[in-house]
């Protein structure tokens, strides 16, 4: 029974300019951390990711939901976590706030994470070997389908997962070889063309075969320069993903897609804002075959559902710690494979989460295993850093879902 | 200058039923008041609207924003209130938690709100009047045009409002003769069959020819059976409008939409849920020539652009509470006015401010003067309640925007 719901804003200040883009200039990492104890002293945690200011509203958000856990038996709780979910996401107060979306939807990850993190421990597995373990029914029952059913009802979600259910074992053996992890962190956009230089030529010497570089500059010039810079030094080989963080009206948005063609980014990111779905099929269209990563700021599985049937993104980058948490993560992963469309999740929790997430859509959803971004600014600040060496994600093995903090 | 910015946290409890809808059974009214005092003691006064809890969220929110005001002089701050709106609503560490949706986007509106009060307390005229007097640049540089170019553009904005400014004086008479009501507090969804007929009839006795109905029950022939009811105590002559407050699933709106079509409503309210453009779309398609409202809880100007462009929306309901506030509302009635498509706001605020908004988009846009929505049940706490008598809002004249509450 949780016995106890502590809801903490705790903030990092990160080296200088890293985590820069073109939106934040001078970012913090702060997590919207909830703390659910149970009876036993056991304490699941979960996360949400905001950059600073403004933490303790999502802080305040969370400890509305949490409170309605108290009194609750965690087994009860992930019975029929779709249900809980639903309730959650729906009260009467809170939905007029989004529906569905900024401070309570944020909060509300932070919530659910916690329940599943809490979940793992008490069965003594980590995450993705518990959720790998799941029966179809009881997966589906911790989703919830409400508004997307015209596009994936729980009837074929439920065959999905058996159709692929005998093939979950042939997949073990990525936990032996690990998950490949793609560099986020040598191309932030205040560093200097010699830092990223170095930034690459150091990472390629560690094992990395992906890179990331920050673009959505007002100077296109800088972005083109500085994009071309970065397929020279790292040679034709390695994976380059431009990330634009927003910055681009649609206009611009095919121009600069066509005029950086020719350095064969791997994905433009987030060319223009989350919310314009005819702008991104417009782009989408026009910058062909350059393709579109998109859905750090999609809000929702209802939202993403859009962006799939219109056919105009080719890498949803669905985030657990901005979507609704694990659950909405699963049943966005779901739509995802239905619509033939790889999911290379966003990783506002350094990766910690997620390592467990991208290995269970592997493993139950038979999703190709691409590459989960890696941003390593705050791993001493976890018990259990994702250990990743040789540019790989290396299997983790604690119980729970790796997300509990060293407390200052 | 501002020299104080405070912002209050002030909730109401409502008659039993009063407010009720499929969503809220038990809502309060609670409004984000963003209260701009300047060196000469006047204070500009602006709202945004929850259901009470959370409204702290929104509080904290809007203090970020609203310090951001002070020292600065309010004919400043509206000389080129664009691109401060824009500097606001871009906030690098407070964007993250939208962008543009949510608990920060309300904050947003209730500041912006002020300002726009505050400057028309200033220059001692009702705000109604002093955004029709404005120059079309004056208004464009209110706008911010950002993510929505691509529909449209300051110089196709520009060369709307100019074709418009000579049309302006011809329209005056509606100052004169009031802009005509429509009654939403008919029909709450808790109200018995007996309490919606004797108030149907009341508000027929008191002049009003159109009225709101809430539906969305998941027991559909309460639905059907309410529906045709009202019709039948209104007679054939009067507009009813059915709100389903988001509860169908697509295929359910489908059937829904059909099946009511035969007490000839003069639209359906939010079918489904907002962030589901292509739902609506099929919606529309469906259940055609039944009209659409749409926009309560539709977020930005960009997620309106996309409505407008995919032709799914018969009215708009946008709300200046609910997008960044006045200058949001303008953009997007200038939009919808490319689009040939009505604005009939969403009134949380009681129809205080958007009896301005609604006169400003006639005079000035040459929208059609459809009618307002009118939900008195927080008229006594306003200083100045708008004076609806015969079904009609008889024009503010009082300086500002109308919305300075009686504090208890």
């Amino acid at each position: 029974m949780i016995i106890q719901a502590k809801v903490k804003d705790i903030r990092y200040r990160l080296a200088q300019n890293a985590g820069s883009d073109a939106i934040h200039r001078n970012p913090m990492y702060a997590y919207t951390t909830t703390l659910l104890k149970d009876e036993a002293g056991l304490v699941g945690t979960g996360l949400t990711l905001t950059l600073g200011k403004g933490n303790d509203l999502v802080q305040g958000a969370a400890q509305h939901f949490a409170d309605k856990l108290i009194g609750k038996d965690i087994f009860e709780i992930m019975h029929s976590f779709g249900m809980i979910y639903n309730t959650l996401a729906n009260d009467e107060h809170l939905r007029w706030l989004g529906p569905h979306k900024g401070v309570i939807h944020l909060a509300l990850a932070s919530v659910t994470n916690a329940c599943f993190d809490l979940w793992a421990k008490k069965l003594g597995l980590p995450l993705w070997k518990l959720l790998s373990t799941l029966s179809p029914e009881a997966l589906v029952s911790l989703l919830d389908f409400s508004y997307i059913e015209d596009a994936l009802s729980p009837t074929e979600a439920l065959d999905m997962l058996r159709k692929e259910e005998p093939l979950r074992s042939s997949r073990l053996h990525i936990t032996n070889t690990g998950y490949t992890a793609y560099n986020t962190s040598v191309g932030w956009f205040n560093y200097s063309e010699k830092e990223i230089s170095e930034n690459v030529r150091r990472a390629i010497d560690a094992g990395f075969a992906a890179f990331k570089l920050k673009l959505g500059s007002q100077d296109e010039e800088r972005d083109i320069r500085r994009a071309h810079l970065v397929r020279k030094v790292a040679g034709d080989d390695v994976k380059i993903m431009l990330d634009v963080n927003q910055q681009w009206q649609i206009e611009q948005a095919i121009r600069m897609g066509k005029a950086l063609s020719t350095m064969n980014p791997y994905w433009i990111e987030e060319p223009t804002h989350p919310d314009d779905l005819l702008g991104h099929q417009r782009i989408a269209a026009a910058v062909s075959p350059v393709k579109l990563a998109i859905g750090e700021h999609v809000p929702n599985v209802i939202a993403f559902k859009n962006y799939l049937q219109l056919k105009c993104v080719d890498f949803v980058q669905v985030d657990a710690l901005r979507v609704g948490g694990v659950s909405e993560f699963i049943i966005t992963s779901l739509l995802c494979r239905k619509f033939g469309i790889p999911v290379v999740p966003h990783v506002g929790d350094m990766g910690q989460l997620h390592q467990h997430l991208v290995l269970f859509n592997h493993l139950a959803l038979g999703h190709e295993p691409l590459f989960l971004e890696y941003i390593p600014h705050l791993r001493d600040r976890f018990k259990h850093p994702a250990h990743v060496s040789g540019g790989i994600y290396h299997t983790p093995q604690e119980p729970g879902s790796s997300c509990d903090l060293i407390y200052p």
